[in-house]
């Protein structure tokens, strides 16, 4: 069966690298001429609004999925209504916009950062009246990896922060003082089944995730799992969904959905029975999930701007390198590594051996 | 890098999707249109022997490999004076000769069954006399998955036999009644570092291989890694060699070698810390070798002529699940299945389970 993915970045490359196993064959459109998963499978190399080019991607797959939460929305109907799709597209749709996600938490009762829409500068000034400071002024729609956000600290960075970010539709939230940043990774069926990997303990740095750690047996992870069972069932949703937490006072708050594979799943490769990858294959293609549980304590660490060389890191036990096949360039998640160990002890000193390869300026 | 590989079948298909991650591309030459690898990288669709299309596969590669054992030393000759091709054209052509790689065992003092040439009908009458019935006749070249066989149990099957296979050099060798086939993967890097996965117990089926069960702290452990060492050292060996012995009377007596990744280390995939194809590209790129270490129980189980359905194999715990994209076909390798499990009494259950989805035809 041929799977169509909508982007060919480094998660339509690791999706293809799990599906060819299971007899899947893959074609991509992404407008990149240098897409990384290119080489995996048939490349359409068009804009996602390009419909001649949308109409041979239907033509050519026999079911569709995306790796890229920022497809239009209108290209995901444009698909859906040709070929099967999952995630559906008002799973996408749901987590393009913070607003409308943050309202939907609201409706599901899962605790959430106070916040307010912002469509003025005075409508600022309100926001940060009721919710007070610090908080974070973030576009609705297009954030990622920390881009399109500004903390606003003081009564003094208003101006700073408006100028940055006006033009576009906003939303005020309040900073949560976090314990803990904590992602929970689902797989749901065709038919409504759930499974749930271990939470993740995710730490970022410039607002670009740098570790991942599975934990097994976290106090949290009924609760992550309440939340995001809700949303997934809300959303009819297909695939794996990824939902980011924060931890205060030992509670959630529910930060963002990703309805797609997911960077804090990326352990799941080495680290888990079945991986993420193979787990959203097989949820859209209607077979049966594959497990969850930890093989043994594991991490993953990004490698952002560069890798160190593969010789370094082939020679550290237990590290197993993944690289995206992309130039380096500042703030771009070139690979990752998945560091597997037999005890904790064991895994700290392996994520020591790597961490004294990376530039201080960048670790 | 780009690495080239003559033959595009399902080892091909394995290596490449074990190369990726290491960001390394693929460019396979293959005579048959429908190479199940060819999906995974660039597909030179020609005879081995065409030299504008094999001067075209070196330009496109900075270092070539092999997955299929037939290679023409001709041919191996050809490309390892354009560019570096390991394992070494020696390699090959040791494992291409029956008699020659018993002549080999024999000259670094392994044991073997006893053995003679056979180029003529007299010379099978004296063969026996000197070996003793029971004792197989084989084909010196080209003999794979139990072709190009006779075993002579009588003094009535020669004529048969040598009806059968007279027109090509032949060999005769004498029948071991095995205990056990026992299989040794080694890894040889670019500077002589040898690793070894744990010993294999194999158990064919009709001359093919069915399962494959790496074995923990083998009694046979140092012996074969002492044989195989010895081989891979005499050939200047790099990448993975498998050493296949006999077992009887609780020693090993050398079969054959195959100078490349082999079938019986699929289950390395899931079931070691480093794949035979991760460590086979390590090797020839001149990385660091892998840990070998096994992960925990497991066992490899091929699927031979056609699979089961994948949605009936993807409901079995510890099932990963490894399809090759041919087409069904009598005798044909078409996937196989590595199980995992959490102790040895799991492990058989799971097989079992496995087990009961295989037609009684070809279990």
């Amino acid at each position: 069966m041929k799977i169509g993915i909508l982007g060919a970045g480094q998660l339509g490359r690791m999706l293809a690298l799990a599906g060819y196993p299971l007899d899947f064959d893959f074609v991509f459109l992404d407008p990149a001429a240098e897409a990384c998963a290119a080489p995996l499978g048939d490349h359409l190399h068009a804009d996602y609004t390009d419909e001649a080019v949308l109409a041979q991607f239907c033509d050519a797959c026999e079911l569709a999925t995306y790796e890229f939460e920022n497809v239009p929305a209108k290209v995901a109907e444009f698909v859906a209504a040709r070929v099967p799709m999952y995630p559906p597209p008002k799973a996408l749709g749901a987590g393009q916009d913070r607003l409308g996600e943050k309202r939907m938490f609201d409706a599901l009762k899962i605790p959430v950062p106070r916040y307010m829409p912002v469509a003025a500068r005075e409508a600022l000034d309100l926001a940060v009246r009721n919710i007070g400071l610090p908080c974070v002024l973030k576009t609705r729609r297009m954030g990622y990896d920390g881009k399109g956000q500004a903390v606003l600290r003081t009564e003094a960075d208003l101006d700073a922060a408006w100028e940055k970010l006006a033009g576009q539709p906003l939303i005020c939230e309040a900073f949560v003082p976090f314990e803990r940043e904590l992602s929970c990774l689902a797989v749901r069926g065709r038919d409504g089944t759930m499974v749930f990997y271990p939470v993740v303990e995710n730490v970022h740095h410039d607002g670009i995730l740098r570790v991942s750690t599975p934990r097994q047996d976290d106090p949290l992870q009924a609760e992550a799992e309440t939340h995001t069972r809700r949303v997934a069932e809300h959303l009819d949703y297909v695939g794996v969904l990824a939902f980011e937490f924060f931890v205060a006072d030992g509670k959630l708050y529910g930060n963002e959905i990703a309805p797609r594979v997911h960077n804090s799943g990326h352990w799941t490769i080495e680290g888990a029975e079945i991986s993420q990858f193979e787990n959203h294959l097989r949820a859209i293609a209607g077979l049966p999930l594959g497990s969850t549980a930890l093989r043994g304590p594991s991490l993953m660490f990004n490698f952002i701007g560069d890798a160190p060389p593969t010789t370094a890191l082939a020679a550290i036990p237990g590290v197993h390198v993944h690289l995206y096949g992309k130039a380096p360039k500042p703030q771009r998640k070139v690979g990752h590594a998945t560091i597997t160990a037999a005890s904790e002890a064991e895994l700290l000193e392996r994520r020591a051996l790597l961490e004294a390869l990376i530039p201080p300026s960048s670790s």
